[in-house]
């Protein structure tokens, strides 16, 4: 049996329009078991119409709800009773919980997780996320914006927990490369130079070297680890691009005949949505004593179903224990 | 008179097709005075052929080549007999020449630049390239990869290279914007924190705060500020991603009828070449005691014409007595 801990709360839509991601997650996968952290009376009569079996879910009441203008790190003292709260102690007392996944606030969700939960020994927790290359292959980005200023160390254990994260997905012996403004070994910033030589170095990893920018997309990298900062100004260089190009190519696909006008429509959605990270299962924070799965804030119940299907592979796969052993 | 050195050799194509390039602009403005860095015996006959005016230009004979496998710091004393160090000697010798065009090797015309020229007391020499935004408008990127590390005193500085240089291409007062991974004054490196600081206390730039990746394309910034590692990310990761967005669509215009099929295939080329700053005219060095303005390695004749137009109305625009008068 799987069991997740799901936070309902405090994303931008209502905790019962997210629902119905939960009872199809519950009916589709019998040895899902899940905790959620809601609003009871709201959410139980809810469950009950829609006949999901009781023995396969625990409500934990959560009156209060942690937003994007509370102060991540105040929350902890000042929001005991928010879902997001209540969600982390129970991942925390229950190390058996195989992934705690929210679409509230990121920067709460992450600094509780750190805090409350605690990290790995010698690990830095990674904020991983996937993006579809021009082949339809992820690649996962290792950190893309959690950690902003880091040692060269730090980006050794990125390629670490990617590697593990990317085993997970079902990737063998994942490429690694490295985000830079060159492909030589000798390009990069001073941090980029001293992390090549260091995963030149490092044992178990299938490093392929530097990469630029241009390649990301057309690459043969499964990971493409980077300092959150690079990482950042990458993912959404790419979501802007996209989003131009797909604007400027949709004017002409508006000037067809339907049923072609539908189809190049959707099909350029798509385009823009596979360097949309939020679209594509959200992020994944790795390092903590218990990985934690985000989902877009504007997520609805698809979304909701997407990322409960990730963290419920993660945890078929043992993702939790892999860490462990990987930093052992 | 605009005077200029024009390096015709180590492009990817030979001296005498990007001479159509230099006759153009001869016949186009007549205020240009060239001095054209070539084989003689090679050049001299084709613009006599073509009935170039003899009192418009000077051929300074050049029988060697810097390519981009030779290493940059030893091109100056390797080969003072190619065009790039001959070109580079010429413009140390008489400060009056306005720019020093080339579309040959990046990185030995750069360094050479830098060490044969010198610097303007002060500042650190930076690289500026422009963008086109979604409405049409150009963005211009300093530093975009000759600093790839830097303090936040050389920000700063390429703010203030900006400014002089988007005025001169026509800009009034323009808005400066600060690449990090967030909006907010709070958000970036520590880098980009204390370039913030520095930038919102500075005089005369009229800096409006940080931007995102996500925001660079359409945005209402003039200017973008970046260290160079940075900055070469975010170059290159838009033209990846327009590469990818664009092929995708291409596949749409293929199935199109005549003549739709060739008007969406030449449009979406130009998509492209938005994001392809090599296309918009190459880049600017700004900082040394001569300007340096590069096209790109594969130019044609029109790239060069359109390298030396703006390097002729950077020269009628008094550009470096401005760059002078900025930082005196």
């Amino acid at each position: 049996m799987i069991r997740l801990a799901v936070d309902l709360k405090g994303a931008d839509r209502p905790q019962e329009e997210l629902l119905p991601g939960v009872i199809r997650a519950l009916q589709e996968d019998s040895s899902l078991y899940l905790y959620l952290l809601c609003d009871e009376k709201v959410i139980s009569p809810l469950l009950s119409a829609a006949g999901a079996d009781s023995e396969r879910y625990e409500i934990i009441d959560s009156p209060d709800t942690v937003t994007n203008h509370d102060n991540p790190v105040e929350v902890l003292r000042k929001k005991p009773d928010s879902s997001l709260m209540k969600g982390i102690s129970l991942c925390k007392s229950d190390p058996g919980i195989s992934a705690f996944v929210s679409c509230g606030a990121t920067g709460a969700l992450f600094v509780s997780a750190i805090m409350v939960l605690g990290r790995i020994p010698h690990v830095t927790p990674a904020l991983l996320c996937e993006i579809i290359k021009d082949d339809g292959a992820r690649v996962c980005l290792s950190d893309c914006g959690a950690n902003i200023d880091c040692g060269e160390d730090k980006l050794v254990t990125f390629a670490r927990l990617a590697k593990v994260f990317m085993e997970a997905r079902g990737r063998e012996n994942p490429k690694i490369a490295l985000l830079s403004n060159g492909s030589e070994d000798s390009k990069g910033n001073e941090l980029v130079k001293k992390a090549n030589a260091l995963l030149r170095g490092e044992k178990g990893l299938n490093f392929i070297g530097n990469m630029e920018g241009t390649e990301v997309l057309s690459g043969e990298e499964d990971i493409l680890v980077c300092e959150g900062f690079a990482g950042n100004i990458l993912l959404k260089s790419l979501e802007g691009a996209a989003k131009s190009a797909v604007a400027h190519a949709r004017k002409y696909a508006e000037a067809l005949p339907e049923p072609a006008r539908s189809v190049m429509l959707q099909d350029l959605h798509k385009v823009f949505l596979n360097y949309d990270y939020n679209s594509s299962g959200g992020a994944v924070l790795l390092g903590a004593n218990t990985p934690i799965v985000k989902g877009h804030g504007s997520a609805d119940a698809d979304t909701l179903y997407a990322v409960l299907k990730i963290a419920s592979d993660l945890g078929k796969n043992d993702l939790q224990q892999k860490i462990l052993a990987e930093f052992a």
